[in-house]
């Protein structure tokens, strides 16, 4: 039903949304063990104390997931469209994977506090995503 | 113009994006009651005062809100990718009409602060998005 | 490869996943002038100092950059859908250029500190996406 372009597509954007709802779920796995809530009525089933901010810890995976999100934003809007462009499959692979592999080195710097890795992985899937847009407006525009 | 089951994520994603734009205007307005406001131009143009964050009523919103973005964004990913793989609407109805289900409660018991019922309806909503990944997946790699 | 619709979308989109990539680029860019870090490991990379929380600058950026997030993604996951139900190509300028259009100027606006016209700018986005999603609706009840 997929092209072969759309398969890369649909297999790096599947990554990408997993990717984005295990941080979610390892935000929540961090601050249970934290034991510092937010919200009064999680601090009270979890037998926590209540706080205006999260433990630093759990800041930091969201500020990881925050990041994620403001970018598989714009690559699943570009992606999908650069895919329709029905692009060759050595251009889908390059693009695709190399977006979903510098993310995911992207949450890992990001985790362990590496830095200049993590802003080297943040670039890198700027750049792709450019690349995609390019060949979008290309399409769009010709 | 869209098949049976895309008419089916059509609908939901339709309902999930509305659900976004809904909390966001809901958020403006329990702002605009509580009179407390970050930026100093909205605090003059409304006759309010001024914070370094905004009034508690306002953030369990926006945490609300955020919880939806962060869940919304793979839905319309692998969603759609789930749909253009033509499973039977039956399928379709069950995920993506269980999803919006689920994030319409979520909602709900974010704003009423009513726990575990607001876990039970994020976890819902994320083993959908894994059951449409799976099938994409499928497409994907098959 | 693109419907006349599409390519309105498809051109679109694309500048609206620009203009999240180049908010996420000046939030760093600001910050990096501001030297006031969150991250350690950020703070010690630019000879910076670290914080409980961004320069007010910089969390100014945020908040631009977020409200565009916020309305990005209602306006992806149903202006792709609009697009797909081949609606004149001069309903689909006048939704879509006006949603970029509207997003632009918020993002001035908020940079600049300039209310009323900030929240009109957000009040036209949220209205196109209304009118898209009418068009959605109908076609997936249809």
């Amino acid at each position: 039903m997929f092209t072969a372009p759309m398969k890369v597509y649909a297999l790096a954007a599947t990554i990408v949304g997993l990717h984005m709802l295990i941080l979610a779920l390892w935000t929540g796995t961090v601050r249970t063990r934290k034991k510092v809530f937010v919200n009064p009525e999680d601090a009270k089933i979890s037998n926590g104390t209540t706080a205006e901010s999260d433990h630093p810890d759990v800041l930091r995976v969201k500020r990881a997931h925050q990041n994620l999100l403001e970018n598989a934003i714009p690559f699943f809007g570009i992606g999908l469209l650069f895919a329709a462009t029905n692009p060759s499959v050595n251009a889908a692979r390059v693009y695709c994977f190399t977006f979903v592999g510098a993310r995911l080195l992207h949450t890992v710097f990001y985790l362990l506090g590496k830095q200049p890795f993590r802003t080297l992985m943040f670039a890198t899937g700027v750049l792709t995503t450019f690349g995609m847009a390019y060949h979008v407006l290309r399409a769009a525009l010709g």
